[in-house]
């Protein structure tokens, strides 16, 4: 049995990145760029205006300008001005060659094909030039940047459509039990309602982990084996439910040794979620957590999302982690670190009821977990306490 | 011209939850109850055992048991247990109503068909009663909780596949622009990339709002009252980009107006942004955004995003707002309230440089806002500012 936190330094060690891929950029939200992106164009490509008004070849002291034609956005046209002359033009719009400022409307009069300045202006202004924001050949973007929406915006304006983007891990999802039936289905005597994998899918889903499949087995050794080695061929990731513990009808452990499976770690010392296994095969990575719920899904949350992020690319990060002073004072029995499904409000985090290992309840009342080390016993209220923010 | 302030009030206001609709619970993470959820059945639904080892009927001062038969997880078998008998039992397997205790196997040596306990017990240990976690009847999550995914795991695990959620907002996005181009193509003068389209639907994306659709229009008035109509009658909220301006190619203020929009307001005192507008056709939303991609970027994140989550049912809440000390000072020209496009980093806050409105290369490396209230001129080093974290 090892600590949470020798777990957590194994598998920050023993996970890496996937490789990259070519994607549409449009479709690439939250993906890491595996290689630097150089411009291929000047953005602006020509000398844009910034306002809705007109472009002049000013003449220093001159009020008056005769409006000899108009450009709008999109225009290609580049009327010639003369000194003295203007165009009117408006937001996005190419500013011809021989203007060489552009005045808003609001500062000008018009009668007729005349327009008069009413305020002091200043060569240049209001005119974007070609290759302001990034010019041809500069980088535009840096591998290892999450593409955020500002960023697949910039992108799609340099014209780029595809982008080379470290790959999104696919996860393949196995849950054991016989005791398990479908939502929706009659129950039995002693049957529960299988909830991993819905819940599971939504976690992934919440962290836009899309690429998922789920598989469900029977207590069954060669059905176990056959179902591992099935997704290890599809996914990157497996996770596991159940049959990982210490029973009869345990075969997960069993499976994965004879599959080849390398044991990272098996057994943490926390509460919940003490029987938690974590092998590789090649670039592949197992994870079998706990069958009971709220295990599971803290085990989740405290290690399989660090893991996903730093396959994609996102370096070994997991839920944000902060200091709160807590409410009320706790106990912790035992020499087991505790995850404790919590609620932050007003600065301050609480233990919810109903810790036990099996039950959602509190954690869907959670946005939260508090984290108490296992050398720690009394903490006192308002003490300054770990915590995991969902 | 009103205020930041004033506009978010009014948002506030004049928006509200969609209403409820029967959904696959499996499909609901991040939806709202629109109605609350009695548990249908006991969970769980018979006494099961928290451990893998044995079942006992015991008696006081009792140290051995013969093991007369087992009960897997799954199995509807019940044994019936005299004073002195124990069956085998695994994690969720049901224990006979005849037993009083479940001891984990690492306290028990067994010889054959005789386990002799090693630890002091205790009765009812490691068996979770019926109806333990919840009863039939009672409430288990009320009306207005936000489905996470242990929330989903809860409802699934009581055996419900349909919840009655608030609706997600069908989003509609219109641009606007003749010289707007879409990426892959060559770009003639005059020309630019349209990137409003691909930046907003991540935008969207990254906050799961994925039921939209885009339309584009060119600076036409007649295709763009025509495109407004067509989308309010599929959407929720309408989002426009460009074209609400002054130019004289401006038309969608025009086509707004002739269509019966109702105005909440038309421009703002910021920077950038300017010229946002909002309005309401019973219940749709209307969201006219600058053409400029960050003016754009800025208005999502703190206009839209509030309108869509409050029509989500989650309440007038965006970014998460926090208050920072800014790494170098600041001094604000004009009397326009700012949204710098900033970093958080180890504590603090840095403005990033290209603050135009034009450019997304900041907007692509920031992860957070800054914003510089109206009144505000000279921000010193070290100041805490108020930051918007995305």
């Amino acid at each position: 049995m090892i600590t949470v936190e020798r777990a957590l330094e194994i598998l920050k060690t023993e996970t890496s990145p996937l490789r990259g891929e070519w994607k549409a950029v449009a479709a690439s939200r939250g993906r890491v760029l595996a290689e630097s992106i150089l411009s291929p164009i000047d953005m602006p490509s020509f000398n844009q205006s910034a306002m809705d008004g007109y472009a002049l070849n000013a003449v220093e002291g001159k009020d008056n300008y005769s409006v000899i034609n108009e450009v709008a956005a999109g225009s290609d046209e580049e009327p010639e001005l003369q000194p003295g002359e203007a165009v009117r033009v408006f937001t996005g719009a190419m500013v011809p060659a021989t203007a060489n400022v552009v005045v808003q409307q609001e500062w000008v009069e018009r009668s007729g094909n005349v327009i008069r300045l009413t305020h002091e202006i200043q060569l240049g202004q209001h005119i974007r030039l070609q290759g302001g924001q990034i010019k041809t050949g500069e980088l535009a973007l840096e591998a290892g940047v999450v593409l955020n929406p500002a960023a697949i915006g910039f992108l799609a304006g340099l014209g780029i459509t595809q982008a080379h983007v470290i790959k999104e891990p696919k996860i393949s999802l196995i849950t054991t039990g016989n005791e398990l039936i479908e939502p929706g289905n009659e129950l039995n005597r002693g049957q529960i309602y299988e909830s991993n994998s819905a819940m599971l899918c939504a976690a992934l889903e919440a962290y836009h982990f899309n690429a998922h499949t789920v598989a469900k087995v029977r207590d069954d050794y060669a059905l176990t084996k056959k179902a591992i080695e099935t997704e290890l061929e599809k996914a990157d990731l497996v996770i596991l439910t159940g049959g990982i513990s210490v029973g009869d009808y345990d075969f997960v452990g069993k499976a994965l040794g004879e599959i080849g499976v390398r044991e990272l770690f098996y057994k943490v010392n926390q509460k919940p979620g003490k029987p938690l296994y974590f092998g590789t095969l090649g670039d592949k990575i197992v994870a079998a957590l706990p069958g009971n719920p709220a295990a599971a899904l803290t085990c989740f949350y405290r290690y399989v999302l660090p893991v996903l992020n730093q396959m994609a690319g996102k370096g070994f990060t997991g839920l944000e982690e902060i200091e709160l002073p807590i409410r009320e004072a706790y106990f912790k029995k035992g020499e087991r670190a505790e995850f404790l499904k919590a609620k932050i409000k007003a600065g301050c985090v609480s233990q919810l009821g109903s810790q036990s290992s099996a039950m959602l309840n509190s954690f869907a009342q959670a946005n939260a977990l508090i984290y108490i080390p296992a050398d720690r016993g009394q903490i006192n209220k308002d003490e300054r306490v770990q915590v995991l923010k969902f």
